[in-house]
């Protein structure tokens, strides 16, 4: 059950009683889809909607190559391959790197369907902790290095974080490839965050460390920044040509993704980057309400998450899955309340995420600022209560 | 290297030399896509392209609940699962009921992406031989037996059948049926072409043999009837509780297909039958076109195919790829040649495919007169040559 999903039907029987709900468990925008992408249907050209060509097709291989290039990532078109969405991306990794049993590293909390992934094929995702006193960054080497076995194949991440916001810096980077490099392991960086970094920080990609390019798999999707979550274009890259004819053999066994999505997608390619940088500063603003509100919260533990569209605070209860549930089947405020992800599906240790939630920031400011005060409400309501 | 596409480079060549090259290697549709599909682009109605439920739209499932039910295989939209393309169910399958090195079984020839998405997920296939002297019929239960080991976990097979066309009357589908409950296997059913049947034949699916049910897992797309091969709507059935509950976490770790194409898919399934009839027999046509021709090439074994686009033909040549090679680098009648599929790609034991090809009829009649005129004339070159 997805950790993500897992309330969900409580939240039904809230809507079915009359109740509004808002919803700050799932990270899917709520910023209208460029009208580009809608334009890139219409004008499908073709009167037979054929296969393209199982890598993808060219134009878009190559707008994705433009694009990873304005962040200094350097990719040819023939070293990208068009996924359906970071998902597949994910699984073909999986696939190609490892043999039943064999074990991919993630900093915990990390994104549930890791999991989700892992388990279809048989990969065993091991855990390294972070920790929200550190705002969830990278403790040391050490801390990475003391969970590798002889079954480690890999070491995953996202950055910016799923679920927790983290950013990392280019020395938490650094602690990455050296593990990695030194004990022979795969890179698979997913960046389908990578425009949503705040306060000016300069992203850096893994991918500017040299050592470990031929170790890199690359895992993007438009989904996020550009509101398109129900395209399903994401892509995969490697310099690394033994994993590239893996790919080509995965990408040919499912024939090809979706032509028009990939026609409509091209059109999303050539917006101009100012369309980001506002969708960035749309998330920044919420992030720093959302801050700013449950700082204020007696009990509640926060950071200041740096990048993306989510944040783990860990709240003045014992369950907070119980106290999730609670805020769906009963309390309101004014026929109001709202939902979270409890934060322990994001965790393999799921003590350490028991008194945790996962909240992003999908919904406007006026609407964080009701929810936020429903949590606030709800927190005194349901702690008098036990 | 896909079977299909292998040759593909020579082609590319020849149309660079200023050649026309007639497509009978690859099984793509070239009738026009529904205007429905295309519509269903356009009349998209959200303002967020958000994730749809992973399993796929209720409308959808519902949508292909009646049309199965059209041919007498009774599922409910509960037990009905939207995949990317035909392709993806075929990988849930795998991933579901294999661990690393069990065995699926197949009817040999057989549709060599099968082959690929094995591969990619460490699954092994084991196939039991049909002849083309028997129309690729299955000749005994006894032959599918005599492959079945300690690892044997389900009987796959495409039914009308890519690539040699065969039908599989009810008595080989009993045999198949006797064979899984006996050994307790799955049978996994490749549907994709169900409509394609010619001569009056009446489709019979294995769904009616009721004592398989709960091992059936039945694969569709609408790729082929529809012309949509780039659209990558397909579905996976099955009664079977458990692995129904296995379906649905591998729908959620890629989190959904594309949104538009579910809701054009709706629009296509919605085309009034006849529609499809009138596709099979376009296509029905063109078999009595290709059967009569290359009846009358000495040398040339075929047998009368019953469904699909295809069929398998034997050459008087020794080495039919080295031929399909030269009939695009060194022979043109007109500037005009023709590219084959070497049927070795659809055989597990190479050398009794060695002097096949497949055909696939999916250019117009007045053109498949052309090619298969070319075929003529360049057996008749190419062996007094050697």
């Amino acid at each position: 059950m997805s950790a993500i999903r897992k309330l969900t039907p409580f939240a039904k029987e809230a809507k079915q009683k009359g109740l509004k709900v808002y919803h700050m468990n799932i990270g899917q925008p709520d910023i209208d889809t460029p009208e580009e992408y809608f334009e890139g249907l219409k004008n499908y050209h073709k009167k037979v909607l054929g296969y393209e060509p199982s890598e993808g097709i060219d134009e878009l291989r190559s707008a994705f190559s433009n694009f990873l290039g304005k962040n200094n990532i350097d990719y040819s078109p023939e070293e990208i391959y068009v996924t359906n969405g970071g998902s597949e991306g994910l699984l073909f990794s999986f696939l190609m790197i490892c043999d039943e049993g064999d074990e991919i590293l993630v900093p915990e909390p990390y994104y549930s369907n890791y999991n989700t992934i892992a388990n279809s094929c048989g990969v065993k995702l091991v855990s390294f902790e972070t920790f929200i006193e550190d705002g969830f960054h990278i403790k040391s080497k050490e801390s990475i290095e003391k969970v590798i076995t002889s079954k480690t194949k890999a070491i995953l991440y996202s950055n910016p974080s799923n679920p927790t916001g983290v950013v990392y810096s280019i020395k938490e980077l650094q602690m990455i490839a050296d593990v990695a490099h030194e004990n022979n392991l795969y890179i698979i960086s997913d960046e389908v965050y990578r425009e949503l970094v705040y306060d000016g920080i300069k992203y850096e990609s893994i991918f500017s460390i040299e050592k470990i390019r031929e170790h890199l798999i690359l895992i993007d999707s438009l989904s996020k920044r550009y509101s398109v979550c129900g395209s399903r274009v994401g892509m995969i890259a490697t310099k690394n040509k033994n994993l590239r004819e893996e790919i080509v053999k995965l990408c040919q066994s499912r024939l090809s993704t979706s032509s028009v999505e990939q026609y409509s997608a091209l059109n999303l390619l050539k917006i101009p980057t100012s369309y980001i940088e506002n969708i960035r500063d749309i998330y920044q603003e919420r992030r720093d309400v959302v801050c700013g509100i449950l700082g204020k919260i007696d009990g509640v533990k926060i950071y200041k998450p740096e990048g993306a569209f989510y944040l783990i605070a860990s709240l003045p209860v014992d369950d907070a899955e119980d106290f999730c549930k609670w805020l769906l089947t009963d309390f309101n405020i004014n026929n109001e309340t709202v939902m979270f992800a409890p934060a322990e599906g994001f965790y393999m240790n799921n003590e350490v995420g028991k008194s945790q939630i996962r909240l992003s920031y999908c919904i406007s400011v006026k609407d964080l600022e009701k929810a936020l005060h429903i949590l606030k409400e709800g927190l005194r309501s349901y702690n008098n209560k036990n």
